[in-house]
């Protein structure tokens, strides 16, 4: 029942499941697998009829130039998931093997792979770093950077499939790739509902599956606000949910050098200065009293007040050293302006000071804490309402586009010059009957009039994972692998939207997720996994 | 962001968080979770200030009349969850035990509870079991019917909450509590996904903390038959998805059991002529054999063939010795005629029996089938479809009403006068931004027009978990709260309609089922849990 959606999307025959599988009328089989397809699709890859064996027991990945913690962390990690392989369900029929056809060469065993790493490793991921990597399976990979070394290790890793006898089994592929987007991220709400550290990795871990490099921490909210701060400690000694249910200084820690070692960057985000109720239990002072109708009630933060200024100034200070990337998230969506208007202060100012609308008392506002930002010598990056009254942001502010006409609004960004995430499309919080991770994937991001050099200013985009109705308990499946989806729009060339192969890669992918320990949720309907 | 869809359930001021929460304009704090809430509401229940106090490691609980392995076991199960309970993070604010209240008298400690249980045991559950008890949190549980016993037990653990230094506390609470409707179900698709045992074990948990007591086994389908049956074992070894993805006789034993001493019945679903791809795989003579355009193709069984008939009538023989409840459900739903349409021996059968429409002829099919099922002492229930051109089915036929307009469908049939139950309000896998549970919590199978005489015809209703897209990672997640809604509105007094009341109880109740093993998922929006 309820299959009408399935209908579209049906692939018939399934070798996968059993060579005799009856095809009949209504409704078809389960979706086939591919078998080693990589997921997000590489730039350039060609296979043969060739294929190698592994022994998962006698199988080493070498450095033989450069190598650091990060590389020896990652070979130690793909070597186990290499070996996990064995219990895949996705696997070639075994009469393949026979050398049956004609340009099938007997099988070698391939005992290693190299890795050439032709520079020194760099000690944190950037939006500039160097994906690029080429990839043999005949035994060798080569980059110019630790970031290459990474994607092509995950690669490599989804090429091997189970063979015979606790063996593996991989086409010979040559693989030249590198992402389209450097920014491909993933943003992760930990106020509305508290998200345990080790939720945290595993979504880490899948990001790394899917190539993702942005971890989007969006890490307070009106909700709680569970980051333990050094300087303010108590923000969350009150505003947290509970005792327990905050970041110390340490888990933060642990959160980015989790995500170092796997090439993934962590940008933090407070958002001000809507979205701050949660300040508000232990700083009351920084948010506007309302008056009125509102009497009693707290709104935004104060943008009339020093005060304001200089706490948010100090908090980000401090934000700032804890981490390491240059770039900071800084909000500027939604601020209600009904509490600002009930403010006799505000009201008055504005008159005051010419100010004419709202809007322009929130321009201002993003202003100065942009500016307090870039005076510290990192980036800021914004939700689109806080330039949509201010296109002229300090240059190179990044703003995210997340609701409304979204080709409009990167045109008009753009058109300004100012750099441009894409996350309109990949909301995963709006939920759709059956696998739907479709739309996800058809949402193109350059997909707006505008010049070539508009279009260089988009970085990429981010899945956004609200965490309204997500816990601890469902987080996982309803990220994975609906953003895989958004993971391989923002890596795979522009041209990759073949859907019907790309659901069947999508397939393999979420049944190797899962093996990983990941609980990716069906992508397509019934299935094996 | 997305938050348009709780601006309209929020609720304000939360003093479970903490006393001095803020409270703005925009948007409001966590919905407040009630603190020894019961879901679902009993018929009747009263409070007073009083309440006792708990040593979770000095409580027992006392057969002191009948008994038998069922109480037993579920005395070892309660007292385990009345102990987890001191981990609850919903408690009430310590203030309250200081007795400055005018009507609170001085705790006592309540070290037992003791169960009247004035009939011996019966040994399974069935559709007319008596589920009524008598509960006072003073200590005494009163049933007839060992099956109230266990809903009694259920409700007194809800009851009880956290208090000082690992103690428990329960209000003083006087209980008179029996369900709506006897048949309270949850049907679970095996077939589109294998859902492991360890998973049916889980939901079978679940569904006894939300007092369902039917388990509707939607077995096998089109997809896959994991069902190892005695007589026919290739059914199994060829139409399963993986050799390992089946039910063996000891595995389906287990889970009737596990269900049973949770006063939980178990009703196999065995869907034909529909459905039965998977069947047609070891057994394509029970299929049509599509001709023209289908050609090569299977469809529905064949209805015209001796054949079809007897292998049916040898496996429901099977199964009804299996499956020791005295329904059996036998589908009926969704059957494609363009195969029968195809095929020339059908059609000519047709002319020469003057059977005007494959409807009329799917109508003997079920007939035939019904007639087998209740010459076996057996009570068939059937879908819909099957009895649209036929309410002159075997008396005693339950039809499942699961599409379309259920009103004008209910009227029908219980005209008819058959009995009937509810699906249609209540499909797991349609799926809603938010926390859906409002829908199913709002659907009243008793709202149609109709006699008294045709609502008593209505046996209750089931919540539908089809498994297109859930498989062991997320089903837990799907069916929990939201089934809970349904729940709740086949179980209590039909006026129980307060949404802000029950959503506060519902919130308390995923956080329950979260800390007893179920990843129940947020029910209504930011909270604790």
């Amino acid at each position: 029942m309820y299959r009408g959606i399935l209908a579209t999307i049906v692939v018939i025959g399934s070798l996968l499941v059993t060579a005799s599988f009856a095809y009949i009328v209504n409704p078809g089989p389960v979706v086939n697998a591919t078998v080693g397809g990589v997921w997000p699709r590489p730039k350039y890859l060609r296979s043969t009829d060739n294929y190698f064996l592994i022994d998962p027991k006698n199988f080493s990945i070498l450095p033989v130039e450069n190598t650091c913690d990060i590389l020896d962390k990652a070979i130690t990690r793909y070597i186990k998931i290499i070996q996990s392989t064995v219990h895949s369900p996705i696997y070639y029929p075994h009469v393949v093997h026979n050398g049956s056809g004609t340009n099938v060469t007997p099988a070698q065993i391939l005992s290693s792979l190299k890795v050439n790493l032709t520079s020194p490793c760099e000690q944190k991921p950037h939006l500039k770093m160097d994906e690029w990597y080429f990839l043999s399976t005949s035994g060798t990979i080569i980059s110019h950077s630790i970031w290459g070394v990474l994607r092509a290790l995950e690669t490599f890793s989804q090429l091997v499939t189970p063979y015979e006898n606790q063996m593996l089994r991989v086409t010979e592929t040559h693989i030249r790739d590198e992402p389209r987007f450097p920014h491909r991220g993933l943003l992760v709400d930990t106020s509305r509902h508290y998200i345990s550290k080790d939720i945290l990795f595993r979504i880490l871990d899948g990001m790394a599956y899917n190539k993702l490099n942005v971890f989007h921490w969006h890490i307070v909210d009106d909700h709680s606000f569970p980051y333990v701060s050094k300087k303010f400690p108590e923000l969350s000694a009150k505003g947290a949910f509970r005792p327990e249910m905050i970041y110390t200084q340490k888990d933060v820690a642990d959160v980015i050098e989790y995500a170092r070692i796997r090439g993934i960057r962590v940008i933090p985000e407070f958002d001000v200065p809507g979205h701050t109720r949660s300040w508000g239990v232990s700083h009351p002072e920084v948010l506007t009293q309302c008056e009125g109708s509102y009497q009693g009630l707290m709104g935004p933060m104060n943008p009339i007040k020093d005060v304001t200024y200089q706490f948010i100034d100090e908090l980000f200070r401090e934000v700032q050293e804890v981490f390491p990337d240059q770039y900071i998230h800084v909000g500027g969506d939604e601020v209600g302006f009904e509490c600002w208007n009930s403010s006799t202060e505000i009201v008055d100012y504005m008159k005051k000071n010419n100010i004419s609308s709202f809007s322009f008392l929130q321009k201002n506002f993003m202003e100065k804490v942009t500016r307090s930002v870039t005076a510290l010598d990192n980036i800021p990056i914004v939700w689109q309402e806080a330039m949509v009254e201010n296109v002229d942001m300090p240059p190179g502010t990044i703003v995210q586009v997340w609701t409304g006409d979204w080709r409009v609004l990167l045109f008009m960004f753009t058109k300004a010059g100012h750099r441009a995430l894409m996350s309109e499309c990949w909301y995963l919080d709006h939920l759709e009957n059956g696998g739907d991770w479709k739309k996800y994937y058809n949402c193109e991001p350059l997909d707006f009039i505008g010049s070539e050099e508009q279009k260089k200013l988009i970085l990429g985009g981010e899945a956004c994972m609200w965490a309204e109705v997500v816990s601890d308990r469902n987080i996982l499946q309803r990220i994975f692998p609906r953003s895989s989806a958004a993971a391989e729009r923002l890596w795979s060339p522009q041209h990759t939207r073949n859907f019907v192969e790309a659901q069947q890669r999508l397939e393999e992918h979420v049944c190797r997720m899962n093996l990983r320990g990941i609980p990716a949720q069906p992508a397509n309907g019934p299935g094996i996994c």
